[in-house]
């Protein structure tokens, strides 16, 4: 019995700010499967920032083109399988995108470990924790002692990075918009401090000055623009940036970077890291233990914001690059058999 | 008898590009001599964009102030001693500024080694050539097979960066402000490039990417601005860049960054590195033994303009700003004794 699908492709490539009609939802059924092919239905589908960044032209990955599948990490189960790696019920990860059955090579999808909820393989355990664990602790490096900045504070990142952060002996000051936002960052992430870049009435770099006095050791960004800006003026000499992101330079035109490049980066001695987490895929499994054994030992909050069913899908990144998210977004397109 | 001194102070700070009445020139006589204490002849003083730099307010040294004399490196003999690690006739380097005669700390004066011509501890073995080396060597790293591109080719340090580098076995292409100077910078320091930023008919990205068509390993950013901005379009994934300094930028109001700040930093993976040379005082021994062999082989080529008479200062300063040198550009106070 053939299977149906829906999906969305990419109708047309965003010149500025993401809409919903840049995709197009699309039905069908899946194809007869060929030699070392699976067939899988999602159950969870990954939303990050990145998923942007991939539509504006060649990365570290190929353009994306129109009438593409959108692209996203996501957990699937196997239906039919032609690979012997992978049996029917398998649980698996791949960049499989936005769609709730589809066929595809075997080899793109890695099996799923033990760890529950399955939740946290997108999660904790997934792009978000494996980036935050891999930036802080190599792209950066952090010590007991030091100030760590963190911006998009209350995202998938940045609330592993600030939580680990304080794990190392870290002062942790997270940057976040809205002051309900920042309250809840402080609150229930542990950070030190969180400061509200929205805040017309305390403008970030006088909020900056007064909540790390003698400045910044480590700032780990994921936001690039304004924010990287009052971060540079901040920093402490020989001092580190994690680049780890610019959310806040994805959706539109391009704007020139910040001002005091190059110069605060040589009067200071400012280290700038560009780092994607595949660049540390050998160290994976550091990441993978620690995080884990730190959850499990009720150390670090993964929060977690679980939209329903495969159509949430766009306007759940649209909401997400302009910051209405905590923690780490997904969508849900069958439920849980674990 | 009293040893009369001439010396230009900072009339007033620049807020726009340097000009002759930033300057004023002054006549006296230098105090007696306190305990501690030398008066010293200034034979040649360092002309480098940094001199520039430090007007622009705190950096890694202290703001400088109007009414101060201009501060700079230079070499000088000592004519009376106050203090036992020096003697009269001794030949000195140190941040003496811009003045013929001076009473100086003799603790803020460093003996000169053996090595001749004179000059060379201002160019080969002084700043110019532990920058070249140390941002070289430290702060990038470079490779035998690598692609290595410096701005300020022409200039004292970039001008050693690039035939340190060739002797390293790398690829070196230069960016100058001329044809000629381009010209130069291929035939007589033997890069294998040099691309004029100046030439409107071939505009830097294009002539860049011509020039490197696999990208570029390191970056040596002598300029940063647009030339920063071109580089950062031609680095290869996991490129370095070296932020040296902005000489671009000293002479104007602040502009903002280069567009890619940080996009290009994380999609690439680069790693910015900025540095003073005082950050890797610990290997200047390396460095002006290596420097010091290689001239003697035969095998760098140290360019050197030496201007005449300390009112040759401030409008040599100016001109090193506008790109006018080749090579080191040092004022001669006073016949050579050695």
């Amino acid at each position: 019995m053939a299977t149906a699908y829906q999906r969305f492709v990419i109708a047309q490539l965003p010149k500025g700010p993401l809409a919903l009609d840049h995709f197009r939802l699309e039905e069908g059924v899946l194809p007869p499967l060929e030699p070392g092919h699976v067939s899988v239905r999602v159950i969870l589908i990954s939303q990050d920032a990145a998923n942007r960044a991939w539509l504006q032209g060649a990365t570290y990955r190929g353009a994306v083109q129109a009438g593409e599948v959108m692209p996203s990490g996501a957990i699937a189960e196997i239906l039919e399988s032609r690979d012997p790696a992978h049996a029917p019920g398998d649980l698996v990860y791949g960049d499989i995108g936005w769609q709730s059955h589809a066929v595809l090579p075997g080899a793109a999808l890695k099996p799923l470990g033990p760890h529950r909820p399955l939740s946290h393989h997108l999660s904790l355990l997934g792009v978000a924790g494996k980036t935050a664990y891999h930036g802080l602790f190599q792209a950066a490096g952090i010590h007991a002692g030091e100030t760590l900045l963190v911006s998009a504070a209350a995202g998938s990142v940045g609330s592993l990075v600030g939580q680990v952060g304080k794990l190392k002996g870290a002062r942790v000051i997270g940057i976040a918009g809205g002051a309900e936002k920042c309250a809840w960052v402080k609150a229930r992430l542990g950070f030190d401090e969180c400061l509200d870049y929205r805040d017309a009435s305390r403008p970030l770099p006088k909020a900056l000055a007064a909540a790390a006095p003698e400045g910044v050791d480590v700032y780990f960004d994921n936001t690039g623009g304004a924010i990287l800006q009052a971060a540079l003026f901040a920093m402490r000499e020989k001092g580190r940036i994690a680049c780890c992101g610019a959310v806040s330079m994805y959706d539109g035109a391009p704007r020139p970077g910040p001002f005091g490049v190059p110069g605060l980066i040589v009067v200071k001695r400012l280290t700038l890291q560009g780092f994607i987490v595949s660049d540390y895929a050998h160290l994976d499994a550091d990441a993978e233990h620690e995080l884990a054994l730190w959850a499990r030992q009720g150390q670090l909050h993964m929060e977690e914001e679980i939209l329903e069913g495969l159509e949430a899908a766009p306007q759940g990144l649209i909401g997400l690059l302009a910051g209405e998210n905590r923690g780490k977004r997904m969508i849900r397109v069958a439920a849980d058999p674990s």
